[in-house]
């Protein structure tokens, strides 16, 4: 693993960080911030997944919250969002919402993107040894959270891995990719005709198949463009209720899907975090 | 003057705006933050000037300032840092420290950067009125701010107007371009040979000169790699002691010149200024 760059800010450190990644078959990108902490201490850590068109960079630059992961104690890491490289084929029309920059967390199945497009098993298998290697995370004590694309990548590992996942939040989440021309899209080219792979990257549909988490948070913005063609929160809202899936859906209106609305709930979701990972 | 975009954030509005500019010949853009505020409410403004390569983007999206003036009730703006378009000419050899993204808040003299390079009219004589037609700032109520070569045009405008600025501070900035290498370059190119125009761009020339400030507060990182060579800290300093203006500089181990290092300062140079501010 290489440091591409290490900033001082609010009392801990922001890395960039570059690695050979064996799940990808390509050089991964990802960012990590250290709070202040005693030598030797271990930290709990929160993974976040980034939306399409992303990278490591977005909520690096963006998101706000440095200042509350140092005053919480807590590591934030940001991953890319796809594989990248002269070797990773794009959508063939170079739209945002297939292939470069829109990973959706999950492992290609089908040509061409079936040989590098393993986000699911980068994000959820190498990166955190990668990550725990070189920095002062408590495996123990892991919560996750995600942005749009990014929150259905948070919603259906942290629904598919409860017992490694202390909490689980999102930022306007595509909530039910499966019935959206998003999720759609991608699926088909991911992988291939609609069926049971394809419920198992669905949050709706995993909580609707059985699976449980204690508490959900949810952050959505009144005024967010995607709202009803592609986030659905509604579908949550119903699927967690029949569940008896405490979910905090909180509507804020005005606010749109960028950074604008992410950096402003930052530190909410991050202190709702802080306090389930003990 | 077009608004390009509105989003909503912490409670406030942060837009881009574009406009033609009569000081420069060209187009700018400038970003504007709002804070919540009482409908006919007038409130102060602070002036954030940004430093070298930057436009108003890199503190719009990495400045973190947008929480504490919604707390402090502050309006924010950043201009860019130069004239910019096909008709504006570059440094010769496209360095970053002349030219685009360079125009260090002086109004040049000569040729070929005496038509478009007059960030001080700009700034100082345009920029103000623009947006007092379209915010609701209170000119009574105002204060400047800025980032390395931004740090130098908040130092110089605000000696230069302690009438209009009731508070003035900078991170890492250049105290003393007549000093420097990137002053001294810059200066050449703009100004013509060194002389007495060059004193009147220089704070620390400037407060030998006989201009007061009744106080002034300087955040500066320890690890700036510009430190020593351009930035020069220990001169103003020495200016400030000579002088008896009250100089709050605080040196920070471990900090650098980005924006990890203004982001970490940012609010409390804000409190800073609101306390100035009536």
């Amino acid at each position: 693993m290489q440091i591409v760059s290490s900033e001082r800010a609010h009392g801990g450190t922001q890395h960039v960080c570059r690695h050979a990644a064996s799940s990808t078959g390509t050089d991964m990108v990802f960012s990590v911030f250290v709070p202040p902490h005693a030598q030797g201490e271990t930290l709990p850590v929160v993974w976040f997944l980034s939306g399409l068109s992303c990278t490591h960079a977005n909520v690096t630059e963006k998101g706000e919250y440095r200042r509350a992961c140092a005053e919480l104690g807590l590591v934030f890491v940001a991953p890319d969002t796809s594989p990248r490289g002269a070797a990773v084929p794009d959508d063939p029309d170079g739209a945002f919402d297939l292939g470069l920059g829109a990973g959706f967390y999950l492992d290609a199945t089908r040509a061409p993107f079936a040989t590098h497009y393993k986000m699911r098993r980068y994000v959820v298998d190498e990166l955190p040894g990668v990550v725990a290697a070189d920095f002062p995370i408590d495996p123990s004590r892991q919560s996750i959270m995600g942005h749009s694309m990014g929150g259905h990548g948070a919603l259906t590992i942290g629904l598919s891995y409860p017992e490694r996942f202390r909490a689980v939040s999102a930022f306007a989440p595509i909530t039910a990719p499966t019935q959206v021309p998003w999720g759609r899209k991608a699926f088909d080219a991911y992988l291939g005709p609609e069926g049971p792979a394809w419920r198992a990257h669905d949050a709706v549909a995993l909580i609707e198949d059985g699976r449980r988490l204690p508490a959900l948070l949810v952050d959505q913005g009144g005024a967010d463009p995607f709202l009803d063609q592609q986030l659905k929160p509604e579908l949550l809202r119903q699927a967690c209720d029949a569940a008896g899936i405490p979910l905090d859906l909180r509507l804020h209106p005005g606010y749109a899907h960028g950074y604008g609305f992410v950096s402003t709930f930052m530190a909410g979701q991050l202190a709702w975090h802080r306090s389930r990972l003990g």
